[in-house]
């Protein structure tokens, strides 16, 4: 144990509603294993989700879960067999860990793994607490001047940089967003940083607008009771040319609709937003035109990426903090999260240390 | 003009119904141009439509217009700036042909340049004719163990080599083929030609099921009232595993719903069937298991491709002609071909020779 | 350990020169692990080498190692982790088992991981033995129609296969293969399996070449004292046409030069064979046609492949094996590798089972 | 003729150091064509070499040649064909016109085309010239941000921006430039647009290391008399890592060794510069490390999106050019781009705007 905290306070699930603050044990890290000493935990769409809803599709909180998965820490113990981490390493954690070494793995799309195990996803436990062991090859040393909690934005920010990635961003892309949330924000700052020449952003509310102009769009677009193909022609006026692609960050139909009427011919439409099982979508326009639908689960192979980028200072993500709980004030920072109040909601795990 | 015949008979579209056998004039060759002696010309589903409706979507016939687009022949004179084809030289010919090198064209994707002349798509003149001039740089001479009718096989050809490049079929690939009609038998035979180790084929008609057992079908489904998921499932069961790729050639919305549920996480469902304009699809599903779908518009790159496949022998599509008639019979050519009645009707152009 | 058996003789390298039958003893299957009855196991070209000269480049057998790499057997016992495999089930064995979870392994290229274990790769253990431990997940299940021996030669098969997948050799590529060894021959017939249209395969010994042929070359092309130039120009006359891939499996480097030469603009050519340090080539005739080179270090992902290939019997490597010694004959059948007669010598590790 | 101007004067080579102001007649644009009052044109290396040496390689100036290739003008007269351009429109001219459809132009690989027209490489005139005649499918309109010099530069920017696509360059990317002079400068310019995160240039010469760091370097390195091993051990010590994917802009062949050793496995070599004809290098080390290695032929598909990033600002290139002359003094221009004083000499064509 390390010096300084005895206790484990973790911020545990129960139920629809039910979230506690209870002293968890702390295990003995296992051989591949490191335990931290946790820092910085972001508050995530999905966190809330569970808290509120006990459930998300066909993921059901069954038994007590920590939540918690965006996160950064300090190594404060190793396992037997790792090499590359040593006690007093600062780590960003990537919060799916394959369990096997099965085909999607193997052919290094693990995150398709069916068997995978993913912090506070039932019934895997996530970060959320003083102290927590993880698999040490999925714990990422951060350089001197990558901050705790731009380590822990990594994960959102993977989201993004997936997205792009799928859709083939690329230096003088043409693309268009939908939806100006936390991932639409997300995916906006990568495809800048990617080399995006023109992203376009819509959305409904004019507020989340505003913000997406203040990351970088070159374009907002409010919509609003148009029919898709009024805003997709629309777009194409505004831009000058149809965008190479779109990433559909809202899970709206109307706005898959959208992306698939907006995006040149031979482009790609990215589907990040996750709406209603069944959708209704022009796919004969989509198919003759060979506009590709691309799905995104989660991400892979994102964070050596991410933290080079943050150490190159190739992308400001510190404004997306916009508010620090300490961790035994989890109750409040769920509260403030769920209104959707700022953007990202920190939890600060380590008494000793609340800095960034 | 070429010795031996001296009329330019051609089989020409006047309206919904109304076909009709006319002396068309014969122009000389533009300077890119060959004049060529129609040999073997294939008819299509689309010539049958157009025949019937006057129409193909968007595409209306609005003046009288050759039909035909599946042809080979012989060059008889040559443009003044063509430089690899010289009169004699047996030839296949692709359809469409770029107006522009505008951006889809330099990029490797011209079929999908929004200009491009297609025969026999409004308003654009088929080859149903004794002569026909076309672009020499799509016309691919034939090697001497090639037949005429197989270079006027290699259009409907195309579509399935290109479909099973769009999906990415390659050695030891699990294919899913949805509908057995034309389309569904030549995607067979190319998913089998380029190394796909387990390829089923769906339909609703037992006896078109038949014919993809002959082409080589490792097995068969017939589809009924069962849900898209009961299908899905039955695939899966029949081949020991989700199949890698599923290429829809029904256009039914049933059929894409099963190939969805279908396909493997991480596979694609290659959309080639035409249907209605909107369909209601598991989006969902298909994305959080990043099956990737791809449309399929006509196909490009695929002649060279395909002749170096028949001269090696690598498949055999000489079955897949059942009816022959001369092109003075194209009233009953057409009438057997809109019948249904076996595979694909040649018309053959050259009264000197009748032979495949 | 299973009934039957109670030995665990095994083929043992001391050093140079000194094989050696020793009866090791057997360990306990760690979690991931399952303990193996071996059956077949080819010798390899390395095992010979490793014989011979004890070490191969920078590796050096500097402890005593058991040989062999190219196997199948049967699971006898699972470790506690196991999930897909059960005693009774029969298996071919991957040789290459990544240690670390590191960046080439979860990018889907574990070939590259630089701590990777590999059987009879100094210090790593083979498996020429009566028993043997394996990595569970790196295990394949063969189903009832692949014979052990099949399993066994999934391994030099493999490195055929990936050479072609980076090649990109697809339906009705032109392939020039060099040199018709073993690794040459599997070469080729996968590029014909994967639907090349031309294979030519060179090499200076004429019976390679009829060996070739028998394997279904399209053509050979026996090379003597020609300039590179000068065989590449006979290879473009034979074809009609340059290749549009070189698969260079004699690591001479007149045959890279060849290879160079040889090949279409746009094309690549893979380096298989291993020759010299450092080799003197045309690299500007290279570049300027963007004539790319790729490397290939043994295989990745290729086992599930081969399997569904061999199960469908889309390839014969029945003939491949040439000579079969039971396991205590080991001496002798090393003997008979390294004179080259033959093709594929496999060792019988079953004393009750001696069949392919 | 547009009004203002009465004479061509343009600027002939007519052997080696026989360079001449002449007044050449003005052609009539062709159908595909348009007539262009010529405003910028940078001088290249491969101007100053042909005035010098009358050759490079193969190519060899036998009969006078307009040189000049880096362009950009106003349309004053359209060919009849031409639709998507008008007089007064601003246009960047891409140089090399491929003269035939052939498989590289179908599939979008054009400048491998072997019949391909390329300003100033004889015998094709290049457009030092008040007045120049181009196919219009090759001249790109230029937005009212993006100025006349910025559209001639897009040419040598092309060259940057092909080679970082063809070495995958993308967001996090660390990437070693071999070679600071122009090419290396512009490579160094796009790794960064496209998202590198670290870029390392080395040259002997540090002058052109200081305009690296100016340009935007991470780091750089001077190489003296170390051998490439040495070299490539300090970039990995400089960067912390090996870099993902080396561009080779020197054409000498101790840093295409450099390049080899000092890529990570699984990462690419681009071969830019261009040397001599044969090239002794590690090949094996390449190969089992599966570091690939691809050549550039200038460039395809690569205004539009340059144009793109010009007119977003992604990139600034005006302080690349050092030096301007008004095109009667293209003898002076020459000399002082001979000289290797500045970066980019530029020749202004248009009496009347001499403006940027
Ligand atoms: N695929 C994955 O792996 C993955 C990962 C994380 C999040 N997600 C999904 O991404 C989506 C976005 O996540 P978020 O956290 O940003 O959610 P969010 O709800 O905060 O943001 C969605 C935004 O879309 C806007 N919107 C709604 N309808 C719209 C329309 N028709 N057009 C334009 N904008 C519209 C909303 O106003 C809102 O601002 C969610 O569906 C979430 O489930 C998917
Ligand atoms: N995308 C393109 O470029 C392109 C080119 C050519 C043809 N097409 C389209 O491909 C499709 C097939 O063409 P075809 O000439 O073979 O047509 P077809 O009508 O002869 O064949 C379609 C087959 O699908 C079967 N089918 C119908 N519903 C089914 C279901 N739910 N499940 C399984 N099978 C079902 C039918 O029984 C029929 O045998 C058509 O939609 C056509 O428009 C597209
Ligand atoms: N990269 C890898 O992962 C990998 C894996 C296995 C083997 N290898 C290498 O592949 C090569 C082939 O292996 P093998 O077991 O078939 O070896 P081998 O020695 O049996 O076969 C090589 C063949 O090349 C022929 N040859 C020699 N010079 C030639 C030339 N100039 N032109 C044409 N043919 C020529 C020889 O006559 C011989 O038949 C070896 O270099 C081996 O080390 C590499
Ligand atoms: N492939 C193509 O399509 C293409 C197009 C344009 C230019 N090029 C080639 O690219 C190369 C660069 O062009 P440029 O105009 O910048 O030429 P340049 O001569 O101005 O620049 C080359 C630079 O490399 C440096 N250099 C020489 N040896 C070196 C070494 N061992 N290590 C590091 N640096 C070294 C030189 O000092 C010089 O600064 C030339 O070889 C040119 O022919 C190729
Ligand atoms: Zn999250
Ligand atoms: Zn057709
Ligand atoms: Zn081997
Ligand atoms: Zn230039």
């Amino acid at each position: 144990m390390a010096a300084g905290t005895t206790d484990n306070l973790s911020v545990v699930l129960h139920g629809p509603g039910d979230l506690r603050l209870e002293n968890y044990p702390i295990r003995e890290p296992g051989p591949n294993e490191v335990q931290l000493k946790m820092h910085s935990v972001g508050i995530c769409g999905s966190d809330v989700h569970y808290w509120q809803h006990g459930r998300i599709g066909d993921f059901v909180v069954k038994k007590p879960m920590v939540l918690g998965h965006e996160a950064s820490g300090t190594v404060v113990k190793v396992g037997a067999s790792v090499k590359h981490l040593l006690p007093g390493d600062r780590v960003a954690i990537e919060p799916g860990v394959p369990r096997e070494l099965d085909e999607f793995c193997k052919t290094g799309r693990y995150n398709l793994s069916p068997t995978i195990f993913f912090c506070a996803t039932p019934p895997d436990d996530g970060n959320l607490s003083r102290f927590y062991n993880h698999n040490a090859d999925f714990c990422y040393k951060l350089p001197h001047n990558v901050t705790f909690e731009e380590g822990a934005l990594i994960e959102p920010l993977s989201v993004g940089l997936y997205a792009c990635r799928r859709g083939e961003v690329t230096l003088g892309s043409r693309v268009l967003v939908c939806g100006a949330g936390p991932i639409g924000i997300v995916t906006l700052l990568m495809a800048k940083a990617m080399g995006a020449s023109q992203v376009i952003v819509t959305d409904m509310i004019s507020s989340r607008l505003e913000k997406a102009k203040e990351c970088g769009a070159t374009l907002t677009l409010q919509v609003n009771k148009e029919s898709p193909q009024e805003v997709a022609s629309k777009i194409e006026s505004l831009l000058g040319n149809k965008p190479d692609i779109t990433i559909e960050c809202s899970g709206a139909q109307s706005s898959i609709q959208t992306g698939i009427y907006a995006t040149r011919s031979g482009g790609t439409v990215v589907l990040v937003g996750i709406g209603n099982e069944m959708a209704t979508v022009p796919l004969v326009h989509a198919a003759v035109r060979e506009v590709d639908l691309r799905g995104v689960f989660r991400y892979c192979n994102t964070w050596p990426l991410a933290i080079s980028m943050l150490a190159s200072k190739l992308v400001n993500v510190k404004p997306l903090v916009t508010h620090r709980f300490p961790l035994e004030k989890a109750h409040e920072a769920f509260e403030v999260s769920s209104k959707g109040i700022g953007l990202k909601v920190m939890l600060k795990c380590d008494p000793n240390d609340q800095n960034p």
